[in-house]
Parts: structure tokens; sequence; C-alpha cells
């Protein structure tokens, strides 16, 4: 793990990045990889859903999950009856994993077929995953997770009790092995082709918020929250889809 | 595989279905599952991007690509040198992959921490991937791909030449065992918390297009064609994220 006081990958003196590894820098494109914390993080707190893939009889499955970071922590969490979560357990060697988050920016239209692209964020972390037992830490993990789905909503829903705890498996993947991958910009079109009678460019892609639903038995005395109001339109606290 | 004129796994004459598998009935929410083709795919064809699981060094590996689906078959494409279509081969046994593709619709918020959840559409295909090699089977497989990301954009777009289609792998993923999974409506709320003072109910997500950012290099000339125009606001053409 590299010292905050000395140079790490990016080169920079004090700059927090996770170490690149073989399995984290790309046999293609490298310049779109990335491994400052900041960058992987707030890819990683945009983002809803994660897609969890794991091995099962030797054959690969992927899952779409809610999740939550705690720091350098990922928590992931499902029943205890769920098939990935019984793969482990204090008494086993965790579970490897490989959990994925893509943000689509945009389409990018080239005039050549071979060129057409997507403008994305996304965050690939390769771990092992690990029941977590501690009481406190899943509790602050569950809180994670719910406060994924919309910030501070944890303080204002009804904490999980003893037998809702009990049926929930959480299992915890440290941020180490870690990269981003983004695209930005307009098609790669070769020079040959420019003037070609195609349009080329980017539509832009991103996630909006219709109004909000509220529960047939809904209590009408109970008022939208404001931290709900912000959401409505194009999310300007959440950019980006999935 | 179940014939046409004979009951499938739905249970009606003549429903086109997947059969479902011990792999793709899920342990839990059965009531979520689907398996007829319609659902199945019209849940793909609404997305840009898959999550294709593999499994390299014993280990899960997750990566976001683009795909193209004809028929009972999808396509992913990659560099000829990127690392999953490195394993596949006319001589090698396919590479065991699992595809997922996941539409995020809606944030579904109780008034418990316990029954917060997310309102999706996905679907998970299992199966062996295999190269292509027939060179008709690639340029239609090129061609679906494209026409994901706009339908209709293969034909107004330069084919791939010959040193274009050297460099591409295409690789091929029959629908077999593949089953998709749909979260409909507002919060699963204990009874005895219905009368909690916190707001319940869902946050509608969607996808949304943004103006078209034509290339710097674009010929004024070429006016943005009809089949782009239809896709700006909220994207009725295909609803959705992910």
């Amino acid at each position: 793990m590299p010292d905050t006081a000395t140079p790490d990958s990016t080169g920079l003196p004090g700059a927090a990045a996770y170490e690149p590894t073989e399995r984290t820098v790309p046999s293609r494109a490298r310049q779109r990889a990335a491994y400052d914390k900041e960058t992987v993080h707030s890819i990683l707190d945009a983002a809803y859903l994660c897609h969890l893939g794991f091995v099962r009889d030797g054959a690969p499955v992927v899952l779409p999950t809610l999740f939550g970071r705690i720091g350098d922590r990922l928590y992931v969490h499902g029943s205890t009856g769920s098939r990935p979560l019984r793969a482990t357990g204090a008494a086993d060697p965790g579970l490897a994993v490989c959990l994925t988050v893509t943000h689509l920016d945009g389409l990018v239209l080239a005039r050549s077929a071979f060129h057409h692209s997507m403008n994305y964020r996304s965050v690939v972390v390769h771990g092992t995953a690990r029941t977590v037992t501690d009481p406190e830490e899943r509790r602050v993990a569950l809180d994670a997770i719910v406060d994924q789905v919309v910030p501070g909503r944890s303080k204002d829903s009804r904490p999980a009790d003893t037998k809702e705890l009990a049926a929930t498996a959480v299992i915890r993947l440290d941020l180490d092995e870690v990269s981003a991958k983004i695209r930005t910009g307009g098609p790669n079109d070769e020079p040959e082709d420019l003037a070609l009678p195609h349009w080329a460019g980017v539509i832009p892609v991103a996630r909006s918020y219709g109004t909000p639903v509220p529960s047939d038995d809904l209590d009408p005395a109970v008022r939208l929250p404001d931290y709900l109001t912000a959401l409505q339109g194009d999310g300007a606290g959440r950019p980006g889809s999935s």
C-alpha cells in the first residue's frame, strides 16, 4: 500500500491512488484507465447498482445488486439464503468476486461502423468478498447500502430489527485491486472518412428522475421530504445512468 | 427445446419461452422471473450495454461491453487482442460466460431500511461463447451491434473494411439458458410499519437523451438524421436506463 508521504502510482507525492496490477491495467486503451481514489470513488458513489460476478461450479455468474461504500470498503447485502452469499462464511476462505459499476454517458456515432462507441465511466474491483459478522460493522454497512439509494435515507427509516438482521447477509469487498475507465469526447474517425456524408458526433445519455409516486397506503399527512424533491428532473445530484 | 406446437414451460400451447434450468430459477422471489421470449428480447433490445462475465485464472471478471441480438443469438465484439476474446477460437471449447443486462426503473423507498429496493428489469444469459469465423455471419453480427446503438445506423455508416474486419473478433452466445427478472410496484412494508412517519413510495428513474453534439470536424452540410431527432428528450423509443 502506498504511503501518503511517498510517490505512488500516479507519480505525484501524496496523491491517493490504487496500485495498478496486472489485472487492472487494460490490454487496450490504457490512456482511459485511472487509479486515483477521487475518480474511483466518484464513479462508485454516483451508481445505484453494481454487477457482481463470481464463479459457481466453474462458471461465471453476474448479478445486479445494491451496494454501499464506506471509505475503501464496499458492502453488498442479500438474503442469507441467496446463492453467492451462502458461499462465504467465517470459516471459509471468502469468495473471489469482480464488482463492476458502469455509467453510460453517451452514444458515439462515427462515420465508420467500426468506430462506433460509447462514452462511459466504469469501475472494476477485483478481490475476495468476506462475510461481515461484527454487529457494529454490519449495522453501518446496511446504513451505507440504504444511503447509496438516497443519501441520508437511513436516518429517515426504521432500522433493521433482530429478525431482519438475522435474515440479512452482509459481505465486504476491500477496494485494493481497482481501476476506473473513462471514455469521453467524439468519434475517432479515420482521416479518409471525414468527408463521408454520415452524421458523426455524440448523443448525450443521462439519468432522469420522474415525479415520486407515493405508496397507496401512505398517510397523506406524510409530505415528500426535501432530499427527494432535489432528485426530480435531471437529478443534478447524481449524474449518469445505471 | 420446446416445440411451438406443444406446451412449454409457460404452460401455454405455442408460447415461445426459454426452458428454465437450475441456474435460471432464482432461489428467491421466483414470482419475478420470466422466461418468455418476448419479455427477454424486449429487455435485451432496450439496452446499450451488457455486463459480460467470464473466468480468468480461476477468478471472475465482469466487463461492460456493447452487444447485438439476432433472433436467439447474441453477439459481442472486441479487439482480437483483448483478453476475453483471445480465449476463444475455432480450436478451443469456447468460453463459459454470463451476460447480464439491467435497466433501473425506480428507487423503492420503504418505511423500513430493510425493505428498500429497486424496480428493475434484468436478463441473465448463461452459456458458452464461441468465436464466429463465417464471414457473412460476422458481417451481420457487426451490423447488429451497430444497430443496437441506434436502430438502422449500420446502413448510414461506412462498413468495416478488410483491415478493420481482421482486427475485430466476434463472439456468439446462443440464447438458451436465459431468464428475465422484473420488479415493479411500491415498497413491501410490514403491516406494523405503515403508520410510521417516513415517506414511502417509488422515485421513477429513466434514461434521457441530450441534444446531439456534432463532431468538431463534421461538414455543416450534413444534417442530423431523422432517426436521431427521435432520440431526443426522454427517448420514447428506448425506455429505461443502463
